[in-house]
């Protein structure tokens, strides 16, 4: 898989992109992923990328061209199934749109900053917009790293074993997975489940069940979750 | 303000806190964020912070004792209102908590990794849980990112008065803003709305008011929000 990543301020991107699983996964060969500086696509002699929104207002807005010209670059060397636009009016994303990103060959992600990117950008080319939830940011680069960490965790090959997810939470649907002890089995008075201790195979399995119960309960109660929200 | 983040994976955190408006803020010096390294914190001879869970199962548990190091070190030193934990099992972060912790003097924020942290030092000092959405991640840091970008951004004197966020979308509850588009008026026969070119402030403001209007209902219908979901 091949994801592109498309902004203003590409350095934002650096680190995340190279600590933890999603730097394994390129180690490994199998996902490679792009940054691509907007700035790079501005042909105009002062290499803007911004400029004041018509009908006046706070703020700068991103100019539709390095958006067109570096979108239409890639579109020429390969098909991309999904170009996402993580924007505050899309739709907000889950683990179901993760599975389905995980799928294509190509992806590219396009990341708004200040006020946001032109409309005709997204009008040309977005196949999808998402949102990462209700409240402001400085741009959308946290969310496109966000999704690009869903997404990669779910390409074949890139877990191992032992972190094959299928157990965490909202790997499928709304659950919520027990609570996680380890060594010291008391600590500060404070003393791991005695099931967990004991190693009692079948009655580990039902104690996680049941807190995983009672904690997807409690996690719909507080968040308001219903069938309707995420339908 | 202050802003100390734990994590098992600081290097991560590296790049999103030393670019655009966080670090403006850091450099105004209007916030000062500080990551620790959890290994630091660990006193055995291996540095372990990590071990197998109780009661078996896939992955790793976050061991209790570097954070119980980290933690009380910080409490030592100075007040903290609030000690946030990253985990899916969490309130939905949304703009309603960023507004609550921007008004802290210290906060302290706490990233999960691997299969989470051992549960008895979120019940030792946790004040409040956030989960960022429905979905699967690496581990928390992204989130903890999300949760200190917004919260940055509210910290008066961050933002200048052109990045003044009030009519920002999610800014003032459920709303979304108007698009926006700045020049060339035509590009590729697409053109930006007649009513921004024009320039008449009353129209401009009502034609937006419109369009947020309509994103704002078309939001709410495919996020099939409600009262209910951010009551």
């Amino acid at each position: 898989m091949r994801i592109d990543i498309i902004s203003a301020v590409p350095e934002l991107l650096e680190s995340p992109l190279n600590a933890s699983i999603v730097k394994r996964a390129q180690t490994k060969g199998k996902v490679e992923i792009r940054t691509h500086n907007l700035r790079d696509y501005a042909y105009d002699k002062h290499r803007m990328i911004d400029d004041r929104p018509f009908g006046g207002g706070a703020g700068m807005a991103l100019k539709p061209e390095p958006f067109f010209h570096c979108i239409e670059k890639l579109i020429d060397e390969r098909d991309y199934r999904h170009i996402i636009f993580t924007t505050p009016m899309g739709k907000i994303f889950e683990q179901s749109d993760a599975k389905r990103f995980s799928l294509a060959e190509n992806l590219m992600i396009i990341a708004g900053h200040y006020k946001g990117i032109d409309e005709r950008v997204k009008d040309a080319f977005a196949t999808d917009d998402l949102s990462i939830g209700n409240f402001v940011l400085s741009g959308g680069e946290l969310p496109a790293l966000i999704v690009a960490d869903a997404i990669v965790r779910l390409v074949p090959g890139v877990l191992n074993d032992s972190e094959s997810a299928l157990d965490d939470s909202f790997m499928d649907g709304e659950y919520i997975a027990a609570p996680v002890y380890t060594r010291p089995a008391e600590f500060r008075g404070m003393r791991a489940p005695d099931v967990l201790l004991a190693g009692d195979h079948g009655k580990v399995e039902e104690w996680r069940r049941e807190r995983s119960e009672e904690l997807t309960k409690k996690w719909k109660e507080r968040n308001n979750s219903s069938e309707q929200r995420y339908g």
